[in-house]
């Protein structure tokens, strides 16, 4: 079997459980406040990879661990990253109205609201991270708190969204443009790796090796984006094609042009099953995962 | 001595210790990304009662703790409440242009570095939770990391904001005043009492009464304010004096009238006390603290 079928056989399962998991932490529709919970439910249970929270299970599971040990961590960072899309999408941000072929948040409910349900979802985030303290130490659980703030803050995904905003309509320099990729979006994969690995009382040799597979991992998702978004139709990608260029986004493509970009990506795929040289046959999910990154089509 | 000059000579140099331990948690000028780590000073260092990091120390006082022991957690509360400043004032939400008498942050950085600057002090405020945990058993840290991650979302904070919004304009219910005031400021007063007594190691006796102290001092707060919006001249408040009202916003002094409001914040302030029965002289601070909630003039 090649790595799709393997890696949808393994995906989908899982997919399927996060998902329940998150409906259910987003259940419940209390008297007040109205609208609000709908919102959140409406940024982050519609159509989405789910590729975060699986992320963090592969990680667990390349350790010994299981999806249910990680999974309040695991929707955690699905919840960051479906709030980080609701505030990328406000009009004073990317000012998108189509996501995944739906209407935006603010779109359907409203400014104000998407404020609001992006804000609700960062800190149901983190409630979530107290309840996985139901199911592993306190003091593992902190470390991933810590990683994980630190991923989605200024030193982080708002950090590079900030520098995505400063250099649209600009020429960037590669300097540059590694650090909006790393910070924006390379900078929440890495915690999903890393926090399914402290979950699991990873040692200081495996966070090591872990940490080089998710930078290259994050970089080679990057990079292939960029790819897509010039070389693929409309339809495949589920936005409107060219849509970086035309609105002159930082991309590989634009600074290194697309063949070089794609050499770069299968660069970045090999140093990724590199890092896991180390690892066993349980590693096997982050391996089909990163070719995922690189050879996918959307 | 009256509560004023004992609340003062308590107040005040616990004060500048957070504001220098807020100053060097946001200090630091990476070369990128840039502005926001500028924006995040401006929101959070700016003048501020620092009413919120006092009250979570005032409540570790109570049980004999010191401020240093909780300081990441006092600072966190205070940016959780920086944040939600700066989403508040933005024009999708309240559309104000000045706070304490300065432009508010979407006006001097623009609307996208506000919504920016606001995710990055609530991420930031997280990151303080880890930190506490160089002082406090970790198991008291997740605790403390639910409550506060509780009373941010859409069960405090952000859902008292929202239903606040939904009935500007509108006659609202006192049932629905609650709601509103409960959860839009009293959920986060609430948590800085209990986080500082949960760090300390409160047993349920003391959590209890804290429990009591906190929503009666929150609804002490928030009457008063309502009360000082409409009676107190401009100058005296920091805003335009009469703006609730203005905008129509749902207030107690709207439902009630001035004297009847009085009242309520009068047996709220006795609630408060009566709360603190069980404690000797070291939960002083939180008397007075009570007694400056109804009896302030601004």
């Amino acid at each position: 079997m090649d790595w799709r079928a393997q890696l949808d056989a393994y995906f989908i399962p899982r997919k399927a459980r996060v998902e329940a998991a998150l409906a259910h932490y987003l259940s419940g529709e209390p008297p007040l406040p109205r609208v609000l919970p709908e919102a959140m439910r409406y940024a982050a249970l519609g159509a989405g990879k789910r590729l975060r929270p699986i992320l963090c299970i592969a990680a667990a599971e390349s350790l010994g661990g299981d999806a249910e040990q990680v999974m309040p961590t695991a929707c955690a960072l699905e919840l960051i990253h479906a709030f980080s899309l609701v505030h990328d999408d406000l009009p004073a941000m990317d000012n998108d109205r189509l996501r995944r072929g739906q209407p935006t948040v603010w779109v359907k409910y409203g400014e104000a609201m998407a404020i609001l349900a992006g804000d609700a979802l960062f800190a149901k985030a983190f409630e979530l991270l107290a309840e996985q303290a139901r199911s592993s130490p306190p003091e593992r659980v902190v470390r991933t708190l810590r990683l994980i703030a630190e991923a989605a803050g200024v030193q982080g995904m708002c950090g590079g969204q900030v520098e995505d905003i400063l250099n649209e309509g600009q020429a960037v320099s590669e300097a540059t443009l590694r650090f909006i990729h790393a910070h924006k979006t390379g900078a929440l994969i890495r915690a999903c790796v890393l926090s399914g690995a402290l979950l699991m009382g990873a040692d200081a040799t495996a966070l090591q090796s872990l940490d080089v597979y998710s930078r290259a991992l994050g970089l080679a998702f990057q990079i292939t984006d960029d790819i897509l978004d010039e070389v693929a139709p409309t339809e495949q990608i589920g936005k409107p094609a060219g849509s970086d260029r035309a609105r002159r986004k930082a991309t590989y493509t634009a600074l290194f042009g697309v063949e070089t970009a794609r050499a770069h990506a299968r660069h970045a795929l090999q140093e990724a099953l590199n890092a896991l040289n180390g690892f066993d046959e349980r590693a096997n999910p982050l391996r089909w995962l990163a070719h995922y990154a690189v050879e996918r089509e959307n």
